[in-house]
């Protein structure tokens, strides 16, 4: 074939481009990088032993069971389990609100299928998590943008937004909301404002998708209840994972939805890949049936809590006046932003060469002119030590780039 | 919310419908059923035991790299062995054109994405495998159909259908062929149309996918090579899969693809769910790397290869005169034909209430209108008597029906 494939590609594949955090994973091999830079769970927490013993297990007993192919909606004992921990969550829900996903990021994919039409707005906070900007983009969705401060999604400016949508008759499709520890900025949402977003749901008749990955890794203050606690309308999609509880190798997530939303999620769902891994069901299952799921999360959130207070310490000890960071209560990220005029992008390719990695916070804005002088720092897969000399390095670059040295 | 959500979603999401067969496959719990209907492979076949100890030891060993996250292109020594593999069909390959994917199933979705803007003509056998139009269709493609004879896709009429398709200015944009014992028909396409299809992929600059899941499955003659083999410019998209020749519950299928569009396959991954199981990757590997492959695609072959003719030996006594079927080389399936003006839905009514279930064959066109006297049986699944039992059942409800009690 002579030369490119362009012409054969969808609009969609020609605007395609390969997520900057994942090409940037490729370029960390070198030896003595320290990374901040991944998204990645801590591979210590994995409980490898017990899930050995589970395995061996389940393929000493029903085997065939667990190798065949499963309903597309999911093995029915995990979905009992996960509307049984989710009750605990106050969220009301049964087993027919259950699907089983190919990890939670299918989610995005299929509500991606079953909402948008070309063209559709999606409300999103700027910033928000790249690969939902990336997985809604395919399915050509626009995005209008609300700011982020402390308290997760501007809830003002989000009424502004809705506002003007509505008046301009661009009434938006979607709402994706990540109210928990949110990636990149770590921050949270009140319940007051998961009330009152469930309120203007209601009046603009709004879907809600509420993507909830580090609900459980909470490391200080108090639970705050899900959006879809509040939800009386089945208006709200919920999404979670066990790739941050238990191991993201095992690509087990889960969605809550109302009946009839589920049933076209499901169906989306039977052509894109059948069903999920059934293996890594029935391992899901019984590792929450034996009873370990809460002792496992209990010994993350420590492990995780350290290299945070590692990381907030650090950052007081290493960063020059002007850097500005988020405390976060939990989750995996550390959000910073450098004095204005400084370029997160450009200070990355310099702290790449002195040996410590992360990532800029301009992918995670719709808006490429966004974000600049922002970056994103990942606290729980480095070791204790390395996050301190990591960002010992990284406030030696800063101070560098600031003039400062 | 008040009733439906049917404002909310998606064009294509107010077009979608569950599948018949897998519907019907709910249906089907009745205790002394015997069913023809599903398409699942024997799960005596599985080698639970070896799968058990292979896993068993994948997790005594690095299982934290078998359950953290992996590359989106699939796990490197797994994507090797399927290149080595390949090579041994005659296709030209590397690693470097190899993605591991979630089932092959997520290859129609992943090549809808990439492929298909709404509108983009698609050239498709009638009858065809059932799952590529729903996958297809959540992509707003359109469906150009060839029929078949027992050489699979008609090469004339393939021919035929080009021309005019180009003369009025509708270039198709991909060719989906399933050329190995077809799902439906279980028809296979000889060499000679293989090498004229990609001639003519080449004279009109088409992609062709080429979906190859049951292609170790043969019980009969010699083996045919892949479409993919005569591609010397990179137009042949390949998929196939370990469902059929290890267990579909790990959900490991792979793809093939010239390096150009294996990055935008891949990239489509990324934001449809990350990774493919790890944990199902890296048994899939050891389980050939430890040499058990063939020897298992040994065994399917015999057990499947006496249950097609067992059941090719219950048409010839059970079923009446007009009825008539194509006799496979393998694969899964045997597609039959009632007397015109015979309904096969109307037939399965009865048959099911006589304790036998089929897939009737309408659903496997395009075309509601077409196929209404097909039907689809299925061989591998049922236990060697049910085989004899069910198509007694099923000869003597035709035969009430055709009137020849």
């Amino acid at each position: 074939m002579t030369g490119s494939f362009d012409h054969h590609f969808s609009a969609r594949a020609n605007a395609m481009k390969a997520s900057d955090v994942r090409e940037l994973l490729k370029l960390l091999q070198a030896p003595d990088m320290i990374s901040f830079a991944g998204g990645l769970p801590n591979p210590a927490t994995f409980p490898t032993e017990i899930i050995r013993e589970i395995t061996n297990d389940i393929l000493s007993g029903d085997a065939r069971s667990a190798l065949q192919y499963g309903i597309t909606e999911g093995y029915l004992p995990l979905r009992e389990a996960v509307a049984e921990r989710m009750r605990g969550k106050r969220i009301d829900v049964t087993t027919d609100n259950v699907g089983i996903v190919s990890g939670s990021q299918q989610v995005i994919d299929l509500v991606g299928k079953v909402f948008i039409d070309p063209g559709d707005s999606i409300v999103v906070s700027a910033p928000t998590y790249l690969t939902a900007l990336t997985g809604f983009a395919v399915y050509n969705a626009r995005f209008e943008t609300v700011p982020i401060d402390e308290d997760n999604m501007r809830m003002d400016l989000f009424e502004d937004k809705l506002k003007t949508l509505t008046s301009d008759s661009r009434h938006p499709k979607l709402i994706y909301a990540l109210p928990n520890f949110q990636n990149p900025a770590g921050v949270t949402m009140p319940e007051r404002n998961r009330r009152r977003l469930i309120d203007l749901a209601s009046e603009h008749d709004l879907i809600i998708l509420e993507d909830d990955p580090y609900g459980e890794l909470r490391y200080r203050g108090d639970d705050v209840r899900p959006i879809k606690s509040f939800d009386d309308e089945g208006r709200v999609v919920y999404m979670s994972t066990f790739s941050k509880i238990l191991a993201p190798g095992l690509r087990i997530g889960w969605m809550l939805a109302h009946p009839d939303i589920l049933r076209k999620l499901i169906i989306a769902k039977q052509s894109s890949d059948v069903c999920t891994n059934v293996l890594g069901q029935v391992i899901s299952h019984e590792y929450i049936a034996r009873g370990h799921i809460d002792t496992q999360i209990g010994k993350i959130r420590a492990m995780y809590g350290r290299k945070m207070d590692l990381m907030l310490d650090g950052m007081k000890r290493f960063m020059p006046d002007g850097i500005e960071w988020i405390t976060p209560e939990g989750g995996m990220f550390l959000w910073a932003t450098l004095p204005e005029g400084l370029s997160s992008g450009e200070l990355l390719e310099k702290a790449l060469k002195k040996g410590v990695a992360f990532v800029s916070g301009r992918a995670f804005f719709p808006d490429p002119a966004d974000g600049m002088s922002t970056m994103r720092l990942n606290f729980t897969y480095p070791s204790d030590d390395l996050i301190e000399e990591g960002l010992r390095r990284l406030g030696a670059v800063i101070k560098e780039e600031m003039g400062a040295p």
